[in-house]
């Protein structure tokens, strides 16, 4: 995975690469923030807006007058003066939308989960490499000051060793139809967990309990296990009174805590920790572990807008052909262990071992 | 489980039964409380301290100067004049002792996890049983005014049908040589569950970590299921930098937080739930699922120690010949949970089935 | 004070009057917010906006291509197609504006505070009042969720008899230059407490200190005593590392907690309170006061944006020649507290009575 | 006031000085923690309890066997192995019984607020001076771990200079009857201050309310001027459903938030901040004020309770002759500041001039 730093966001001035023009398919949820993002974003041109639904179209066309709006795909792919589309759409139209769009040699932004399947996402991934297409998935959390700064604190050993890695995201809705709470919620967890540890992990047990019929599962628990003593954890709820979005992560040097709930102070670094001195004759029931309480530290976090920072870098790559920060491997890494994940469920826990290629 | 309603607590006032003369084994962490409770209760007298360790004993001689003090645990129980015994020894020495006392016709309250096994529990009740003895498992939690409150919601249908059980309970140490963070901490979550649904789980999968070597598991996660659509689970870890103790109890009438950290409010009651509309073509990616969202509830809960309730209603219980309601087959069925859930641990998540007498 | 109950908010759906034209005279911090609910507002046509300031027009002339954009204000008043003009400037020249609209025959919302001085508010009101126009002030808080429930619970004597009015709001910033922190920040709890409690202070007294030279008050302190034994009090506060915004109300049968920060809950009512038992020969140093402490409860807010409400109001007020929930008289109230305040302030909290009309 | 720095608590363990033998004088409230602490300082020998109230004194003397338990507190003062007395009776027999204990060559330790008069406290210093005896005051904060950080804190100018000090301390009950809620609470919060900044104030602003008849003023807030650009408030409340013990201190380099109920992390610190820069033309309405929003942190502080530390020392100021932290003086000034707010207060806020010797 190419990281670059922080300074290397942006476009250098110096360079004045021929603006990209993107289309945006699908205006749901999530597609009016792509187009409001790439409407604004240096260097690029959003030309198009596509989605089935002639209705949805109408509102956007008043406010984006310049703005091609479509119901027609194919025709949209066919248009040589389209560079790249970012596709928003229900989760089970990803893969065949973005493999048409690879094969009409269109960069693509593909939304979280970057697919259905793991087989999917590898033929996404081995089409853009052959078109020498840049293929990026919305891997939004990663663009965050908060999650990139938990990065940092990984990658230059502050925490030391990673013990464990907590992650809960509970609220009261929304329900969704076609995916589970895990391919729903924990997406975003496993999408940040895979920016800020660098690990994979090997193999996975799920729990959770879908309580309306015929409804996907609305709880779930998944424990992800990797190569090292690390040991990660993630607790997603649609039914919850209360909402919740906090992250711990153990690490045998410094402890940290994530909460996305916090209007500052989302990162808390705890200089607390816990090692294992010699056992002796007096340590009768008590473990001689020895406890470390030390300092608070929130650092203060850049303010700036994630899905900015995002469709920049994602420009920036179709222009200068570099590797996105959440490229299409770390899309599969993702769906990789949701589709683990998704077998352990149906087997109440039974651990499933992540293959990786 | 026999569950007297609150204002059976206490003895009645017009009967005089002769005093319950009570040894406390064991003056580790928890056996002070013990002491200082016994010595206390009316009903009660407290004759007699015994600890293998005579260090333990002396400044608990100084304190209480009536109360014999002895390592000597077989003539403690040779003495006529004691009718019961509270043991308060770590969990590897809870069966020998207790059924010692039993064998020897003493009444006994033993700290929790009753038994390392659940071989051990089934034979301390029939024993129990056999000597027409009182047999009570220290579960404190019950005898809070906040789990009996939350009894109390759910026993009484404010919750309406149960959903889901989330439990956790993190804190940096105190880490436990003998047993893992399970059975050190969920010990606590399973005698609330317990008491409070009135519920026995079918199967469990376990998933943790031991991150030091050679020591017991000090990261770990917990589900249950039942044979009803109910999905508990438990979060319980040696490791974290912030001390949580909170439970959320989904029903699909009202939900319920219970935060034990609250100095007041520790229930806090939510009029807010789901239920499935029938679908329609209209709802295409959204299920469609009604969401409540009303007023939320803080009952004032009574003041007053969890133990000098409980210590009363051993003293109760010993003198009328009632069933405790935390009682051997309470302790047993916790113990059943922590004994599938060490063997599922071992096998990252596989799902142990509970199989119940 | 005419108070429409919440039902009787927005227009009758039989009735048809016709639109009220409206123009919004300054485009700085807040006259965006205007612009943008009186485009959406039924009954109310945004037809032109105006700023001394030509270049903070050009952007908004994009995204209202049909609202005339001008810098005459006088050319504005003179049209005869414009019925009512929403005053959002700095505070110095409120007066002005509003006396010329006034005498232009316009209808008039201005921003908080009203005016400079009492007596140019009482001149507004008389001047609306001879050419029966409509005049408005905008204390936003009023027409919250939060706020409206506060008044209900107040005016039905769920509080019972109100002891104390304790109001935090303090952040880090926005400093002024023309007004100080009182005027910028106490007006709007002033607003708040005028519409929740319907009554007045006679008297205040209010310290502060301003820290930068030459420039305002940033940290203000101001009591407010009332006819009764209530008492209020404001902290005020622009160089404070936290923000707050919280309201505490003492009641003699209930107090409440109102929380601005809280995204939910932001209402907390508590059965809590205390009253005078019989002194008692026995009661040496305590007062035989009586404590109570019971159920805390959160009621579920209705969801809604303020200024949508409000601007329907006006819309209401100037079709129906009704009185608003916010008149210049609320709008005078305010004023008259700060007027007295500023003296106070300059006294070190010298007490300045309060006299009304 | 003679500061020594923490390693300097405690007795050098090389000098082996003769013990203080000490008496506690009232069993109310605050005695028993004194009886406690004397009881196990090293240096001290608790020789004597006295009560007015003989039943008091009962459960004292089964838990003391081998300390004298007296209602005659001449006799007491006339024992010559009695070096010291520390005095927690009601605060208006502070003086007197300070004064007797004094003239019969006494140390003393006295209950907060010293006495009840600016005169009465000269008094006491000017008689402890002329015998050479120890005076010292129950200022127990300023021996708390973060008390002590935050003087740190001030005296090295990690705060820069200081703005203001705001301070709440407000909860439900418990009401006294011979004070009001100024000498009840404030006095705890004007002793930190007093130890935390080392500056005295020159004028007050006091306002409150009683809200029942005959009783004390219940709700109070008190304003405190300095000779520099700091302000001080305090807000007392005995009538509050919410319990908050929170000071603010703003400096012009960092603040710091003290929240004394918060479990773990009291102190927390803010890199924030605002400074002037000069006025520009472009600059209308906002002041040209630059914020900076910085890293926040919460330094550990070492557990251990300030009773204990407090007991040491003054056994240490008797033993070597020491100026006490907490001496004469600084109750005089705490006693100041009381006197001048209860003037203030019956004058609803008219400010008080403190005349200092």
């Amino acid at each position: 995975m190419s990281i670059r730093n922080e300074t290397s966001f942006g476009s250098p001035l110096s360079v004045g690469p021929r603006l990209v023009n993107i289309a945006v398919i699908g205006c749901g949820y999530w597609g009016p923030n792509l187009i409001r993002n790439f409407a604004a974003t240096p260097g690029a041109r959003l030309v198009a807006v596509c989605d089935l639904n002639a209705e949805r179209l109408k509102p956007l066309a008043a406010q984006y007058p310049a703005v091609d709006m479509t119901t027609d795909y194919a025709a949209l792919l066919a248009r040589s003066d389209v560079d790249a589309v970012a596709i928003a759409t229900p989760v089970f139209a990803h893969f065949a939308l973005a493999r048409q769009a690879l094969q009409a040699g269109k960069h693509v932004l593909v939304e979280k989960p970057m697919t259905a399947t793991v087989a999917e996402a590898e033929e996404l991934i081995a089409l853009a490499a052959k078109n020498h297409l840049t293929l990026m998935v919305d891997h939004t959390f990663a663009y965050t000051g908060a999650v990139r700064k938990i990065r940092d604190m990984v990658s230059t050993g502050q925490l030391g060793e990673l013990l464990y890695y907590d992650s809960v995201r509970i609220n009261l809705g929304l329900f969704q139809r076609d995916v589970n709470v895990l391919w729903d919620l924990a997406v975003h967890d496993l999408a940040i967990m895979d920016f800020a540890l660098g690990q994979e992990p090997c193999a996975v047990s799920a729990t959770g309990m879908s309580h309306f019929g015929g409804q996907p599962e609305d709880v779930a628990y998944l424990t992800c296990y990797f190569e090292s003593k690390l040991i990660a954890h993630f607790h997603l709820n649609w039914l919850s009174p209360v909402k919740i979005r906090r992250t711990i992560i153990g690490g045998d040097r410094q402890m940290l805590v994530y909460d996305d709930l916090e209007p500052s102070e989302k990162i808390k670094i705890y200089d607390r920790g816990a090692s294992m001195l010699d056992a002796s004759p007096e340590a009768q029931n008590r473990a001689k572990i020895d406890y470390r309480m030390g300092d608070m530290w929130a650092p203060h976090l850049p303010p700036g807008e994630a899905l900015r920072l995002e469709s920049t870098h994602f420009v920036d790559c179709v222009q200068q052909n570099l590797t996105p920060i959440t490229d299409g491997h770390a899309g599969l890494r993702v769906v990789r262990i949701l589709e683990a994940a998704n077998q352990s469920l149906a087997q109440r826990g039974a651990p499933i071992d992540i293959k990786r290629a």
